[in-house]
C-alpha cells in the first residue's frame, strides 16, 4: 500500500482531470533539459545504440523457449538485430493463468500503486523510448518523444484513473434492511469487480506504445493478466514499458505472468493462436481492418479495436484561406500521413469556399494546399522532421502508384540531413470530382491527400458522413463561419459517430487527440469498436458479482 | 422541463440509492389499500374483465395494418381474445427513424421527466397490470402485483437513474487551454452522448414487464427510439406500460414512433425481421437460449440478453436444517419454478450436512425438502397462491416426463379454489448421484428440484461452478457455517460470475433479486450477456462524440 500512498495525490488529480475534461498533462510533453535532465537525450541515444545487435535483457526471460526479433530502422535502412525472449503461446497462457489469482487478490489500491509506479519508471525512459520509436516506426524525433513518451503515459494514466474510479464506484458492502411491516429483513450484501480473464494486447507498427498502453493498463488495473503481443516491426518501445511494469511487479514479489511479453516475427506469427485460446477473454487491437474484423468476430471475447478510417475535411467558409491551407498541409505531412487521424479527403463545393477575398475554388485550394505542403517539406529545418520516415515500404509503393483526377503535387523523396538512408516520401495531392468515388472511399494510408469538388456543401457533408458510416472515420475537420452549416455538420458527423474539429488554424491540428479530454475513436463506426478512454473501455473488463447473507 | 422539475427529487433519490446499494423501493411493493386506494384492486379486476374479447384501444393505432392477439389465461384455460394494433416491421422501422430526431434532441432532463411521469402513470395501473400478468403468465396474485408492478417500476426507475447519471457524467463543454511556453492554445471542446439507433426489446412469457422495462427505459433515457416486441402469450401487461409512455409522449407533442408496440402471434412471428434490420442497433432479449444465441450472433448490434441458467444450491452446514428445507421448498415452489433464478440442483456431500443434530445425508435432506414442499403446496391457504399456474403446457409435460435417480416427491395438480381450470403443478423432487450428470446439467425449466449426492463439499463447489460456467447460472444458494468453505464458494462462483446467497432462512429467498441493490444476471456466464442494471447496461446504448473549435 505504500506505493498507493505515494501516488494517491497524482491519481486523484488524474481522476479529476477525467471529470473536468480541461487540459491536463500528467507527464510533461516537452523534452526539455529542465524537466528531464541535462543528459537525458544523450543517454537515450546511447541506450539505443548499445541495444543494437544484442539480447534485450530487461524483460523476464526465465524459461524462455528462444529469442526472436526482426526490427528494421526506417531511418538507417538496417536491421536492429535486437532479440527478445520468446515463449510458446501455451506457455504464455499457462503462466498468465497461474499468476492471475495473485493479481486478482490485490486491491484496486495496490494495483493502482504498482501501475503508477511503473509509469514513473517509464517516465525515466522517455528518451530511450523516443529513439526506439523513431527507429522502428519512422516517426520524427519530436513525435516519437511525445507520442510514445508523455502522451502515451498520459493515456495509460487515464486508463488507470478511470479504472480505479469504476472499481470503487460501488461500496464493497452494504447493510440492506427491508421493512416488512411488523419485522424487517436484514442482509449484508457485498460486491466484487471480478476480472474477466487473460487480456491480449496486440500492438501496431506506427504507434507501438500510444496505441497499446491504454488496453494494457486498463486490463491490469481491473485485475486481468496481460499478454502484450507487439507488432514484429515495432517491439523495442513497448518492450521497455513492459520491462518497467515487470520491475515493479518483481519488487512487490508478484509473478511475472501478470504482465508478459510475446514478441513474434513476420515469418512465424503467433497472434491468432493466442487470441483463439479459450482463456483469453479480452483483446485490444490496433491495426488493419482485415485482422481487426477477425478479432471482433471471435466468439466469447470482449474486444477493443482500432482499425482504419477515411477521414474527411469539409471546407465551407474561412476568414483566412491560406492559414487553412497551411494548417491542413501540416496535418497531411505530419509523420507522412501515417496517422489514423490524418485527413485524406478534402471536400470543396463547386461554388467554392467563401472567403473575404471571394470564392476559392477546389482547384485554387488544391493549389494552395500543394504550395503549403511544398513549402513545408522543402524547408530543411522543418520538412524532414515533420515527415519522419515511412514505416513500411508497402506504404511508399501504394502512394507512388496511386493515381486519379489531376495531379496537383507529386510525391517525392525528401533528404534527411541526419539519416542518409531514410525511407522518406512527401505527400501527393490530387484534385478530383465525385465521379472517382471509388478512389477516395478507401483509406489510402500514407502521404496522400485528395481535394474533391462536390456539387454543394450538402453533398460534402453527406459524403463525409456516409464514408464515416460505411468505412469508418477517426477524425473530421470542418471550416465554416456559418452556424447553420456548423450544426448540419455536427448532426451528420455525430450520427456517424465521428468527432469534428472546427476551424483549426495555427499550431493545433485535427489529427492530435489528447488524453483526459478527447475520446479518441468513438467506437461507433467501422473505424473501431472502442473509445479511448471512456468508462466503457474499463467496465467491460470486469463483472460485478454480488454476495448476500443474513446480517446478525 | 416542468416534468423534470416535478420529478427531480425522486430522480436524485434513485441515483443516490444506486450508489448506496442499501434497501430502496421507489414504488411501494405491498398492494395495500392505504397506499393504492380502497377500490384499486376492484378496479383492476374490472379493467381486466372489460378488456376481454375487445380491441385494446389505449395504444397508438394510427395507420395500423391490422389487429392481432392470441393470449390465453393459464388460470381460466380460455383465450383472452384481446386484439392489439399490428404494424408491419418496415412500417415500425420507418416510424422509429422518423421520430428519432425529435427524441434525440430532447435533453436528458426532458427525457427523464417524461419517463418518470410515465412510471407515475404505470403506478396508477399496478392492479390492472397485476391481473393482466396473472392471466398471461400464470403468476400468483402477489407475485403478479409485485413483480410486474412496483418491482418492475423500480427496475425501470433504476435504468432511468443510472442512464441520467451517465448522460450527465461529462461536462457539456469545457475550455481547454494548453500552455505552449510563450503562448497558449485555447479550444472550446464539447461532447454529446449520441444514441446508437433503434432499440428492439423482446419480451418473455413469464415476466412480461419486469424483464422488459429495464431495456425499454434504458434505451429511451439514452435517446434511442424503442420497438417493444412482447411475447405473443404475454402482451397485455407490457401493452399497458407502453400505452402509459405513449400518453406522456403525446401530451408533450412528441411522435409515437419514439416508443412503438409490435405484437405478433405464434403463427406469424415478426421478431427476426425486425431484429435483422440494419437500423436496429440495440436488442434486449429475455427468453430461451436458442433464440438468445441468435440475437447475440447478429453482426453490428449491441445486445443485452438473459437466457437460461442451471442454478445450484451448495449444502455444507447449517444450524437449523428444517429451516433450510423450508426456505428452499418455498424457492422451488414459488411460481412453480418458472423463474430464471429458481434453484434446480441441490448438492449434498456424501458425508452429509453438518448440523447440531449430527450429519444429515442427501437422502434425509431430500425427504425433508419433499415434506416441506408437500406441506406448503397442500396448504390450501398458501399452496395454490405460491405455485400460481403453469404458463406453457410444454413445461408441464417436460416436468411430468422427467425422470432420474429416486423419486422423492411426485409432481401433481393442486386445486386452485378460485380457478377451477387452472393449469397447476407442484414440484417434483428427485434424489440422484453425480453419475446422472447429463440430467442435471441442463436447465429443466419448471417445478423440479434434484438433490444430488456428491463425493465431498469440494465436488459440490466444483459442480456448481462448472455448470454455471458451461451452462450459465443466475443465482446460487449456499449454506455453511465455515468461513473457509464460504470463501471457497465465493471464489469459485465469482470466477463463474454467479452471485451467491448464503444461509438464507425465513422470508427471504435466493430467487429474489432487487433493483437498486442486486445486479441481476452478472452478464459474465452463458445465462446472459448483460447485468440489470449496472452502468454498462446504459453506456453501451450511446456513444460519446466530441467537437472542438478555437475559443475566441
Amino acid at each position: 500500500m505504500e506505493l498507493f500512498e505515494k501516488h494517491k495525490g497524482f491519481l486523484d488529480r488524474a481522476i479529476q482531470a477525467n471529470k473536468e475534461r480541461t487540459f491536463y498533462a500528467a507527464y510533461p510533453e516537452f523534452p526539455s533539459k529542465e524537466t528531464y535532465g541535462e543528459d537525458a537525450d544523450k543517454l537515450g541515444q546511447t541506450f539505443f545504440k548499445d541495444s543494437l545487435g544484442k539480447k534485450f535483457e530487461e524483460l523476464n526471460s526465465e524459461g524462455a523457449n528462444s529469442w526472436v526479433g526482426g526490427e528494421e530502422s526506417p531511418y538507417l535502412g538496417t536491421e536492429l538485430g535486437i532479440q527478445y525472449p520468446f515463449y510458446e503461446s501455451d506457455e504464455l497462457i499457462k503462466r498468465a493463468m497461474d499468476s492471475w489469482g495473485e493479481w486478482k487478490s490485490c486491491s484496486p489500491e495496490k494495483r493502482a500503486g504498482i501501475l503508477i509506479e511503473s509509469l514513473e519508471g517509464v517516465k525515466k525512459r522517455f528518451f530511450d523510448i523516443a529513439y526506439a520509436t523513431m527507429h522502428t516506426t519512422g516517426q520524427g524525433y519530436m513525435m516519437a518523444f511525445q507520442a510514445s513518451g508523455p502522451h502515451g503515459a498520459d493515456r495509460a494514466m487515464e486508463a488507470v484513473a478511470i479504472g480505479y474510479e469504476e472499481l470503487k464506484r460501488f461500496p464493497d458492502s452494504a447493510s440492506w434492511v427491508k421493512p416488512m411491516g411488523k419485522y424487517e429483513i436484514k442482509l449484508k450484501k457485498s460486491w466484487i469487480p471480478q476480472p474477466k480473464g487473460i487480456s491480449l494486447v496486440i500492438g501496431c507498427s506506427t504507434f507501438p506504445t500510444w496505441n497499446s498502453v491504454p488496453g494494457l493498463y486498463a486490463s491490469l488495473i481491473t485485475g486481468n493478466p496481460v499478454i502484450v503481443k507487439p507488432h514484429p516491426k515495432a517491439i523495442l518501445p513497448i518492450a521497455i514499458v513492459v520491462a518497467e511494469i515487470q520491475k515493479v511487479l518483481k519488487s512487490q514479489g508478484l509473478p511475472m505472468g501478470i504482465c508478459q511479453f510475446a514478441p513474434d516475427t513476420i515469418e512465424a506469427p503467433i497472434t491468432k493462436k493466442i487470441a483463439a485460446n479459450d482463456s483469453v477473454k479480452l483483446i485490444d487491437y490496433t491495426g488493419g481492418p482485415q485482422f481487426g474484423d477477425y478479432v471482433e468476430s471471435l466468439p466469447g471475447k470482449t474486444t477493443f479495436t482500432e482499425k482504419t478510417g477515411v477521414n474527411s475535411v469539409i471546407l465551407h467558409s474561412a476568414n483566412d484561406i491560406s492559414k487553412v491551407a497551411q494548417n491542413l498541409a501540416f496535418s497531411v505531412a505530419l509523420y507522412s500521413g501515417q496517422m489514423c487521424t490524418a485527413p485524406q479527403n478534402i471536400f470543396v463545393p463547386k461554388s467554392g469556399i467563401d472567403s473575404p477575398e471571394g470564392k476559392v475554388s477546389a482547384e485554387d485550394f488544391a493549389r494552395m494546399l500543394g504550395e503549403s505542403i511544398d513549402g513545408l517539406v522543402n524547408n530543411p529545418k522543418a520538412g524532414p522532421f515533420v515527415l519522419g520516415a515511412i514505416q513500411n515500404s508497402n506504404t511508399l509503393e501504394r502512394v507512388s502508384g496511386f493515381d486519379g483526377g489531376k495531379k496537383v503535387l507529386e510525391d517525392h523523396e525528401v533528404e534527411n540531413p541526419m539519416f542518409q538512408s531514410a525511407r522518406t516520401r512527401s505527400p501527393k495531392v490530387l484534385l478530383m470530382d465525385t465521379s472517382e468515388k471509388d478512389k477516395f472511399s478507401m483509406e489510402q494510408f500514407g502521404p496522400l491527400a485528395m481535394v474533391i469538388q462536390t456539387e454543394n456543401i450538402e453533398e460534402s457533408i453527406e459524403l463525409a458522413g456516409d464514408l464515416a458510416e460505411q468505412h469508418g472515420a477517426i477524425s473530421c475537420g470542418a471550416y465554416t463561419n456559418d452556424e447553420n452549416i456548423k450544426n448540419q455538420i455536427k448532426d451528420r458527423m455525430a450520427s456517424s459517430f465521428t468527432p469534428v474539429s472546427f476551424n483549426l488554424t495555427g499550431n493545433i491540428y485535427l489529427n492530435q487527440h489528447a488524453a483526459f479530454s478527447d475520446f479518441h475513436v468513438t467506437g461507433g463506426n467501422p473505424a473501431g469498436n472502442a473509445s479511448l478512454t471512456n468508462p466503457e473501455f474499463l467496465i467491460k473488463r470486469f463483472v460485478w458479482v454480488g454476495f448476500r447473507e443474513p446480517e446478525i
